[in-house]
């Protein structure tokens, strides 16, 4: 298995995933500026998506870039996390025509927090097949940020029911956090050549 | 005509199609838990396409990995896989759709069983191109797990008019089976740099 | 501008087209036999542009192969021919749902048309940016099979609102007729390595 | 973070927006001429916007040839482009829809002009990243193109209310002389092997 191959079938994915998204996007029901206005909740939710979407591909990038050799165990994390990613467009669409009601932000939340799990599980797995002594095992040491994310989501998860303000503020600040190019693992990769 | 390129559009429909799929997956009418319940026969058929999908490009790869010359043969044999591969999202959100009766899931299955031929008729049409001596041809042998995935295809699409479940069942069993990765190809490879 | 990027990028477009045409092909409504053979006009018009643009893949595949350097006038060639084969999801779906009836027939046909001529103009660019002796030139001489084409769908476009299955047959018999590799291009190249 | 990802991210983003857009085309309710007829407004938008995103993957090819590293800066104003490109065809289909109604007109100006500010957003910060003697900024020196457009596009956001048709036929001015391919970058990177 060529790790190529591996990075642009991801890419492909992720790029289709990033862009269908707008099919989702339904065209309002008129052409004045209340028809417009109906459908900005899918706006809003669209824009969250697409910035969470280009993270990963961001981040899955640089994780991807550590490594050197690629194994079954990879190869199925790496789908695992493609999976998760894939119902970002469904949800998305969920939470918009829904206003951002209850069960849809929280099952928006749960999907985010599944594919920060999934993304977890594929750093560990290439720290497992590269050695803890790797390139990439020193530049993520503890992942502060990954671990911080899946925290923050599974509280949104609940705290979507009761306040549901506070959980979309925390999906947008994470998006914030990640959005911050993750350094540790450039600097490394530069003192390593 | 160019291994990579033949490559690069097998990739890129292959990423395609596991990822449109999710258009077919319609949101819920409402918010509330039971319109989610509701769409869970069209998730699990989801989650089943999906990951055949992820089979075949790993399979795909593996046996394209093999191939040194590209024949017309070779590029209408890889048309014929992809044609059948096509046609997975449509089976797929018609078998969620109507909750897994009768007609869908034989349909589903049917289509199944065409692309496993089309990956027997790829493999042995690569092995006539490179000769009976050369990698692949070792590497394969008897390609048992081919041959007990048509048959079992086979079977099951009568099966699904009568015992439904038999049927959903051999479908999820071959899914593990295939989720081993092809070991025997990456093998020979490895023995003969 | 990069022959590549060129490639890649008319590669994704045709990986695209042939495959979201299945987004196209609704769902049957009801699960019972009556309601899959109900779509049976929209599968035979799926198989046929699927061939069609497997085929376009294919030889735009051999024209670009002798490509030595991209000009604008390439370029603008290569988008004009992506213009018109992005219509054929539009018009495959028009002619199912219409159990070929005269126009959608027509339509089709002249989408065909506008393709073939497409591919025409940018094989005549090529040649004339590489000049007449260069090897697509030699390779290609008089382009019978192309010239066939373009007037076997002008005649079928009108002859479709009179013998519509004339018209049908004249489109499947082009389709056969280019599912025969162009083995000129492969032959003069393989002479001038 | 490798400039051969960069591109080939943008382009497949950029391959699915220009390919999708013939999904929002919806087949004619009917077969007959008046129903073809009546969808010609769609048709008219899906040809400009088809025109817009193959000159935008055409000059974004330019831009980025000039670029030696990817920082995140240039990453995100490349996302940045890529988001304001993705609602094209969204506009594209509620303008058609709607005949080319004021609002739709006025908000497809907008995303024509969020799309320029981002493109010259995205080259001002490839010329920071590589300084002001760069290739890059003698090539584009002051970019008048560039700046026309903005100006025009944002000209054409009120116009549209008042004199419609003023403001499509700057919005297909302006695609005619983007159709003549950058030679600023060409000459001077020619001059600068």
């Amino acid at each position: 298995m060529n790790k190529n191959r591996l990075e642009a079938f991801s890419d492909g994915v992720i790029a289709i995933i990033i862009t269908i998204m707008v099919l989702e996007l339904k065209i309002p029901h008129g052409d004045n500026l209340q028809s417009l206005l109906n459908i900005a909740p899918k706006f809003i939710s669209y824009i969250i998506s697409f910035v969470y979407i280009a993270i990963y591909w961001n981040n899955h990038h640089h994780l991807l870039h550590t490594v050197k050799k690629v194994s079954g165990s990879i190869l199925w994390a790496n789908v695992h996390l493609l999976f998760w990613l894939s119902l970002i467009p469904f949800v998305t669409a969920w939470a918009g025509e829904n206003n951002f009601s209850e069960l849809p932000v929280a099952t928006y939340t749960f999907i985010l927090f599944m594919a920060a799990v999934a993304y977890f599980i594929l750093s560990k797995t290439i720290i497992n097949v590269h050695g803890e002594d790797s390139i990439l095992s020193s530049a993520i040491g503890k992942d502060i940020k990954g671990i911080v994310s899946v925290i923050a989501y599974g509280i949104s998860i609940p705290l979507s029911f009761f306040f549901k303000s506070a959980s979309i503020t925390i999906i947008v600040l994470i998006a914030i956090l990640w959005l911050i190019p993750d350094r540790r693992i450039e600097k490394t990769i530069n003192k390593n050549p």
